[in-house]
């Protein structure tokens, strides 16, 4: 069968190199989370075991992509940072984010079971979609990174103002939504203080800072069967393995403090 | 907290919408399904039932972008083609890909219990890399998924070849991969029928041609129940209802005769 | 000199070849052509010299770039077309543009003097812009072809009746504007008549309906010195060749005349 | 006249805008110099008219496209730089590239008289292609600029070589290139100095290091018309203004030292 009368068809498929030197970010997004949020019976305003699934399998996407320097996630949404030099899949924009996106996808099914609540299976597959945006200067980097920190901040004080008023106020969800209207976040935090009772500085930082993976260098024990060479006999020893592990964070990466504690993310070392 | 300063880096992003009026195909491809395939257990040359989950979940993701009018799938490949009008995620082939290849694989780990053999759990969650690809013309479409259809001969019959010499001739993988060397596909024939009375031509379509997946309109009968005016009663009617429906051909599409009886396919009624 | 050191960065280059099977449209546009055009004393509404100027640095391209199939040009604006299955420049975009409109602007100052009158010398060289656009089917070529079309009878008819006001109607360009303001082309033909006289369909077609540039093949007679076998004597012989030449048409494009008469433009063999 | 109809095909227009925050080099090249300077008897290796008509056309659209830092100039080449944060043509690189190349090419005609000798007229326009390329880090463009000079030099070397041993040395074109085959710099050296008694380090810069043209601060004396309070008398003073103005060196810019000296091209007040 002559495949080559036919072969000339790949052609048209387009080059997507991405520019070298540039940070590469791949945010992916849950598709209608709105919905399936409701249809799976998450908490409001945070559900922790939906977010500590959506954090599972960024962790799995790290471990299969150890180009990614940094992670970061909120809500329904999390954000991967390729190293500026990584030639993964020679740096092709959409074999990045679509190996990236469909691991992240079906981690999240795959995984479901350990950090959903068993009354409530999984009721259909979730998409989520991506996207791959260049940053060419570690300032960019970092006010991406910011941008979508300070997002997590504005949605999550407002997202508690309104389930508060909901869920204690007695508000429906319209007076809700008008109450908070044209509110400032000074506002939003007096009306948390004054008619709940709530600090909001004080709730936890996993959902107001939302989650940054990061690699650390890790120390760990690992055990060894060990033989002298005089005897037969085997004997245990404890030895220290140093190696890369991701870890979860829920600080803030606004200031500068985190980039200097962390400085090997944005260091020449990546 | 000022949002607005990060949010410049919103201009990085991209545009990638397709050009107009050209036909969309989305290929996905497994990543690394060798080995996958290895640490499953997959049947050899063909394993049903992993092909039946690659369809099931093709159709699913037929079934949630219905702008799809024909899928191609083959081995751990599927080939998704847009209608050339579609405004589906305003065509922006980012969008397009990403959705399309998360649901596919969240699909794949949600479906496989209902495929795979029971006694072989899935161990890690598979990924797909993905590509938008555009044809212009019906002809650029048709040759299109011809090359693919051309492949799954090539291979299948270079498999099917392969597999008999290791399962039933007694060959090492490294002799049967000799032994095909440089052979023609009329060889290759007369090898399956003169070594193991195998006539490739008889084997399933399944396997030889791939899998089609296209809508067609069908008949369905509905149990309704109906209140008369006069009367309290309730009566059951069976009504007809046409509705679109996913069907699975395994044929050729090289020839002209599948569009022919299949003209909607690319006509303008799409 | 280690160049290998520096030669990286040719890394950082593009590959923006056109999709296969499209159309390939290069539309040049004067830049600054307002100003350019007081400056040289452009007769108003429309300055012959200037727009045979136009016509023939357009033929000069053609003449170049032999992959042209036909180019409308009307006002300060140029639009090339190359045939569907050229390769000039490897389809590369930034080529068949960069090329293309520096060739024009060269041409321009080139023949300048042959084509605007003597009292005016060219006071400073001037600049045009560029973009490429696919349109992947015939349709679409000719309405892009209508498009422009269509835009040089309106800015025409409306120029026309602006400069009538203007220089026999003693209005000022403000007053020429607002007289204008919401009429439609009945209401401006019905101006020209009644106040100037002029009946719109019998000025120039020109000016109506821009320039239409195309090849044609024609017969010319050459004259040869021949010799005969048996003597010295030269005689001059008159031989017919047939040769591709560019031909200008002042016509309409929009219907379907045109292109029957002129089959080959979209024709296969092109 | 119903326009509508056939605007939708202005939706095939593709965006072209460049990554924010990197610099945009536009590199143009004469198309198909070897014959042009062939027919119009340019000196070898360098004609010094033909390259000062080269550094007056980047003068002028350094002059028009005031965005641009650095230009460098070699032979028949010339790369232009715009600052980092340009926002000419909303960095649309279609647009930035087209105005460029053809303002460059229609300038070289224009002024071909001023720098080319009389007996020379301009046999036909040329034509040059142009891209645009990006480069995120200043180190990036210092490479790219040190790549084309190091191409300046190494070129330049073989060509004096090759034209003396061909117009002093009595060799065919040829002999004098298997002559130089495999050759190294330091070969090529000695050649010119033992053979021609030429010492290529002492050769002018203009010709070994190319042109850099950037912009200088100037103070410029200006007589201005004064009249004073009292009197109706004018009296004439001179007064000093400073402007940018384009300047020409022919110098190394691969060091440090240049960058150093002239720290604004890459500075922050760029």
């Amino acid at each position: 069968m002559a495949n080559s009368r036919f072969e000339y068809v790949r052609q048209f498929e387009k080059e997507d190199a991405c520019l070298p030197n540039c940070w590469i970010v791949v945010r992916i997004d849950g598709r209608g989370f709105h919905k399936f949020s409701d249809e799976h019976k998450f908490e409001k305003p945070n559900d922790e075991g939906a977010l500590l699934l959506m954090n599972k399998c960024a962790e799995c996407v790290m471990n299969e992509f150890k180009d990614i320097v940094i992670a970061y996630g909120v809500s329904d949404e999390y954000s991967f940072v390729f190293r500026k030099q990584t030639t993964q899949f020679s740096r092709r924009a959409s074999k990045l984010m679509s190996n990236l996106v469909s691991l992240f996808a079906s981690c999240y099914v795959f995984h479901w079971k350990e950090y959903i609540n068993q009354d409530v299976p999984l009721k259909y597959p979730p998409a989520f979609d991506a996207r791959a945006v260049l940053y060419p200067s570690n300032q960019n980097l970092r006010d991406y990174l910011s941008w979508r920190q300070a997002d997590c901040h504005i949605n999550n004080l407002y997202n508690t103002c309104f389930w508060k008023l909901v869920q204690e106020g007695n508000c429906s969800h319209a007076e809700a939504e008008e109450r908070l209207k044209g509110t400032l976040s000074s506002d939003k935090n007096e009306l948390l203080f004054s008619q709940f009772h709530v600090n909001y500085n004080q709730l936890e930082e996993f959902y107001r800072k939302g989650t940054i993976l990061i690699w650390k260098k890790v120390d760990e024990e690992i055990i060894k069967l060990c033989r002298s060479k005089d005897s037969a006999e085997e004997t245990e020893r404890t030895v220290i393995r140093t190696r890369r592990k991701v870890v979860h964070l829920h600080t803030d990466l606004i200031g500068d403090e985190f980039w200097q504690e962390n400085h090997e993310i944005l260091g020449s070392l990546n």
